[in-house]
């Protein structure tokens, strides 16, 4: 049998937290590395995340640290926890300690969604740029961290290029467990792409329901955006079949009617009248589909994709269009053929 | 502009309740027909279809019957709400009528969404036998009929074969509305089989959240659903893309996560200890997924198709499979590339 992996996991979120809470009673080695050190401190005496993933405490094997340089010098797999905003400023601050710290063969594995507003780069995207030398992939899917927190039953997609090594599936199996099953996939851009946009339709989603327009409007609404999903996808370079696996169409419906969404919650509030912008400026979690949002308008808009649903989130978020007549305007569109 | 349709409904349970108060919203001369004359009568004297759709009123212009020799003759569309098991007695009555009182290009639409346990037949194919010279379809989609009663946004699907005409897309304009759409289809056997796979669907669902496995679990094992529909569609000569529609993807999100299906809910039961028998013989309303579980578990079987959702749950239901077991089962397949 091959030696545990050692894990470093980049961002004390809620989903960094509790990926590192799964890796360590997977029997790794697992280190959780807070970007403020006073948040390290604290998870460090209170063995749990009370910010940002209550409830569940750490295992007694669970290291936390904000010293990035003793954190990643023995990491064979280090996950990414970050939003993608923050994703870039991570990656410089590896970048700087690179040489002859990180192993060669180590992988970097995103656990953000959410495209870059000024580049339309995906997180993987800004990681290659900022750490060329690397190996990027990324894991996504339907993953409510507090169910994994809790071990619920869960599956997932580790996505890596067509360079997909045999580190990968030594990761893959060693993530995988009874309560967790993972699933390979080659396309990158895909699985990536798919997380990004549920979380813009998760903004649609969440104003339908705030509105009140009901089960059947949602689930006319998420028949679209799948849809959408896949015509946006493939005109990006990715693969059809992807957008109806775990990182598409699950993750979709997951993040569209659990309770847990961030993104979903944003677009109820809005519906309710509150403004997009002071919202964001409240909020003490990210909410990458309200910058994913614009970032998707930019790079339809410049290659002229059809993606109604995604342009109208953009509406309602940059351009104080109302959600009801957003919605309005995607529901009366000329009858056709389905 | 074109006289309005004639539009029967034959069937008082609450979707085919619904549909007569939509249509005669819409302007048509509409009639309700009940099976038994006693729910006629109180109907008529209610205004409301208290047993099956309470809070409804009636609209001035609906008229409601139990007589079908009347109901029958004027109209230029029937709409079939009976649940699958019972069309075949509807239809031996119109039969019985036929001769010189059905209008030779009325079209008849079925609103059922299960398949006949003894011939495998789909609620379409079960009308062709009875009523060979009759056009038939199909109208399905995510509708609960509390909230097309209501008024609330809706899409859906009508789906006739290739000889889909000019009748067929009077019918799709006569019931669009502005909260109202109606996309047309030419894969009948798509439709059909995607609203009848989709409650087995569902209760696969509820014995998921019945058991308290979480958002996460639901997500995939909707994912897989999908899947195991186009598999299995495929097989049985439907197109790809319908089961990526509304009838598809938009009802089983629907009946999976809405408040109100009685599929989901008849699982949900069973995970909490009922008996699958017990629950149906209690029931008052149709739970179409239970007979169809068999009518599925005996077509693929003898076709060789792989359904593993499928016949969980038919072994759930018909074998006393626990729930939990049935749902491990499908979680811990071997990995793979998803």
């Amino acid at each position: 049998m091959s030696k545990p992996l050692n894990i470093t996991v980049c961002g004390a979120g809620a989903w960094g937290t509790a990926m590192a809470l799964h890796c360590e009673r997977q029997g790794m080695s697992t280190t959780l590395v807070a970007r403020r050190p006073e948040q390290a401190t604290q998870m460090s005496r209170e063995r749990e995340n009370t910010d940002y993933l209550p409830g569940h405490a750490f295992g007694s094997g669970l290291k936390v640290s904000s010293d990035l340089d003793e954190a990643l010098g023995d990491a064979d797999v280090i996950f990414l926890g970050a939003p993608s905003y923050a994703l870039r400023d991570w990656c410089a601050r590896i970048a700087q300690l690179e040489s002859g710290i990180l192993k060669s063969d180590a992988l970097l594995v995103s656990l953000a969604k959410g495209l870059e507003v000024s580049s339309g780069k995906t997180p993987c995207g800004i990681i290659k740029e900022e750490l060329p030398a690397s190996i990027v992939g990324c894991l996504s899917g339907p993953t409510f961290a507090g169910e994994v927190a809790q071990g619920k039953p869960t599956a997932m997609t580790l996505a890596f290029g067509d360079d997909c090594g045999i580190q990968v599936q030594a990761l893959q199996n060693a993530i995988s467990g009874p309560n967790l099953r993972v699933y390979a996939s080659s396309d990158l851009q895909g699985v990536e792409l798919g997380g990004c946009m549920k979380n813009v339709y998760a903004i649609a989603a969440g104003c339908c329901q705030g509105l009140g327009l009901g089960d059947n409007a949602l689930a006319s609404l998420l028949t679209r955006a799948v849809a959408e999903m896949v015509r946006v996808g493939l005109d990006l370079g990715a693969s059809l079949e992807t957008f109806y696996g775990l990182s598409g169409f699950g993750d979709l419906v997951a993040t569209c009617h659990g309770e847990w969404s961030r993104n979903r919650t944003f677009g109820e509030e809005i519906a309710k009248g509150s403004s997009a912008a002071e919202i964001i400026s409240n909020q003490k979690t990210a909410v990458e589909g309200y910058r994913t949002a614009k970032a998707f308008h930019l790079a339809c808009s410049s290659r002229s994709i059809e993606a109604p649903i995604l342009e109208q989130v953009y509406q309602i978020c940059y351009e104080s269009k109302p959600p009801m007549q957003a919605l309005n305007d995607l529901m009366t569109r000329d009858l056709k053929k389905e």
